[in-house]
């Protein structure tokens, strides 16, 4: 059940695994220093497209889920990496407070958090759930799929602390995104740490700081490999006042499309890539999946009728998008058994624990995964238990493609923190 | 090829390991605050012995081989490790010179270090290997038993800093035990990292020390579980002044050797163990394999034609050892396909990166395996890529005793930290 690598990827993607490949002490030192400088989020999952010609991150997530995608064989490297978190953070700690999104009816979900539960519980910390759902009122069972079960207790909280009853956290771990905005119960919590910290919730994080950020660090990756950035970054434009039902703004994206569609098609002509270029609309916050726009002309934009259009005035209308990311879109040439697939890094600290697919038959090389239909496999990942072997043909090896897709996950990673230093609200130099 | 555990293995040891499993996160932040206060070895082997109603390290190596018998997916581990070790040393190194022992003619150590090599590259660093045998002039080829090629070259010393040719490393990472005294070109390197420290190769180091360590660790450790430390604790006794050829010193040796006897006996008994207690009488300096003894009786001791008279005024005892440990014996009650074995667990920095079982099936399950006849079986701990699973049938899952092997691998790493610490010369504070 390994998926294989299709064999049709060639050109710039074959050189720069090679390139990752010779390169990688200079590599993994420049990631060293660079951790030298930037606190890693605390985990971290990053949506690859490998476009044969190019391979980019589309989505960087902090609050990941998924985890029940990892083999088992990963599971002691996701130990080994949540030691060394928690090491820095709180070493001293016994308690580790564990926030739940709100997915809690989701069996997937819930085998997610078991995974989380157990490695962290393997770290060395007494580990509890706590929910932000108010209809939780005193400690309820969930039933996980495999016959397994998880407690979800009631928050409580003092003056400066958070906890459960009989149970003071040293560090509380949200795995909530927190995109319907930042409950009061985690608000001032001075005397615990609150990780990742309240401003990577969807409330404030915005796309376009990440993908800023993403092309600084892209860019000096670029230079340390001698290579163009365009190969490993998707370029993008934002628009901020953007109402839709009101359909004011709609210029600002108009010519970002246009603009971007410009500029991808120089790009294409460049590297002789013979694909129709594409951009993807989307809200500049919240998780993906959602309200996701892949649009190939301009003219699209206009046309009543078009998706495009039934997309304005339709469904997702009703969300009045005020700030929208214009998008570089990178088809996924990677299939599993004939369905398209895109990888997923996925993190702690800043080691790479695993990965897996994102599978959906349902939809075409262009469109957003993550939407129904998304299965995942999650033995994708199991060959780069291996170690990448210098010397094999580019492109032909497992273990030196997942090189190479942990180290874009990576470089997803290190701009979160970027980010996070960015738009930190207690920062003092805050630009 | 995975061994099967013996279902033998009854009594105190399955319990120890259930407790184990229970406390995980308190010990595992034990570990974690050890480690706040003490350095770990930059690597670690040491070899176990189960005896099913006792679990005790019986070696351990601070310059250790047999990194080929790691299965392929456990490199990671070791790679992730290795980036933490180094991180904390030296992070903006680039080079890391290597310096093997004298086993260069062995295929089985050249893998050793071939794997080292892959560690450390992947880990971020330009590896290369120096000799401190004068015999290798320029930069030498040597063939590994799979096809593979390491290269190994002269070192180059300054004033303040050893290297190769056009190759100036941070950190000098020694494989060579030392047992042969300190070369010239190693002292005083006070501008580079040395790792393992000098007074970490066995010019140095005794046996004594480490046990001595050792103690302390385990009872320190058999207080945190509420258990009695004998289960983990290999009593024993020194002599400083033994001259075999001489025969002085010996009364000493007969001395512990009957005191040990009489004190095994007594645990026996408590514990219902129907064994025949026996001490190991060994050098207290130098690498395990070597001139080592099992006795039974003190009687053995004086009976010319006994195996022990052989050793008194044999080929061993032109060594005149002048320094002996006398060890209780802790017999292996694991076999894989029927051949005497014994677990050796392997780590990088603090971290258990693998395992393997040493084999020998023309030995007892009361002497040394570390002989002639040795051979290794890399895919023992294979399984326990899975994390332990709380709630099997103790002595059942092969996870959960790997787990328990790697506490008491981690007890002896962390009494060869305390070890090196009061054996430091450069210490202030010197015990």
């Amino acid at each position: 059940m390994v998926p294989h690598l299709i064999t049709a990827l060639t050109g710039p993607i074959n050189e720069l695994e090679a390139r990752m490949l010779e390169s990688t002490p200079a590599i993994e030192r420049w990631f060293r220093l660079e951790w030298m400088e930037h606190t890693p989020p605390f985990y971290t999952s990053v949506d690859l497209r490998n476009a044969g010609f190019k391979l980019a991150p589309v989505g960087t997530n902090l609050f990941p889920a998924g985890f029940d995608n990892l083999t088992p064989e990963m599971l002691p490297l996701a130990v080994q990496a949540a030691m060394a978190a928690i090491e820095k953070i709180c070493p001293e700690a016994k308690n580790l407070l564990l926030i739940p999104g709100p997915r809690t009816d989701d069996g997937s979900y819930l085998m997610s958090l078991q995974r989380l539960v157990r490695v962290f519980h393997q770290a060395g910390l007494n580990v509890r759930l706590g929910s932000l759902d108010a209809a939780v009122q005193s400690p309820t069972t969930l039933s996980t799929p495999d016959g397994g079960a998880l407690v979800i207790e009631p928050l409580l909280r003092s003056r400066g602390r958070l906890g459960l009853k009989h149970f003071d956290p040293c560090t509380i771990l949200l795995n909530h995104n927190l995109s319907d905005g930042v409950p009061q119960v985690l608000q001032r919590l001075h005397e615990q740490y609150l990780l990742p910290p309240l401003h990577a919730g969807w409330t404030a994080r915005r796309k376009s700081n990440h993908f800023k950020s993403y092309e600084e660090v892209a860019k000096k990756f670029a230079k340390l490999l001698g290579m163009d950035p365009w190969l490993i970054l998707p370029m993008f434009g934002q628009c901020g006042q953007v109402d839709v039902a009101e359909r004011s703004g709609l210029d600002c994206v108009r010519g970002h499309v246009d603009a971007l569609l410009t500029k991808i098609r120089r790009k294409y002509k460049e590297y002789g890539i013979a694909e129709k270029p594409f951009v993807v609309v989307k809200a500049d916050s919240g998780a993906e999946g959602r309200g996701q726009l892949t649009v190939r002309d301009t003219k699209e934009l206009d046309a009543s009728g078009s998706p495009v259009g039934a997309w304005i005035g339709g469904d997702e209308g009703r969300r009045r998008l005020s700030e929208v990311i214009i998008q570089e879109g990178v088809p996924t040439h990677e299939r599993v058994n004939n369905a398209v697939a895109e990888p997923v890094v996925v993190m702690i600290d800043r080691y790479v624990v695993g990965g897996y697919y994102r599978v959906n038959a349902e939809r075409g090389i262009d469109e957003n995964l993550d939407a129904p239909g998304a299965r995942f496999v999650p033995l994708a990942f199991a060959e780069s238990n291996q170690l990448p072997r210098p010397g094999e043909k580019p492109g032909a090896s497992a273990p030196n493609r997942f090189y190479m897709y942990g180290v874009i996950g990576r470089l997803a990673m290190l701009a979160a923190s970027y980010e996070l230093e960015a738009t930190d609200p207690d920062a003092e130099n805050n630009g």
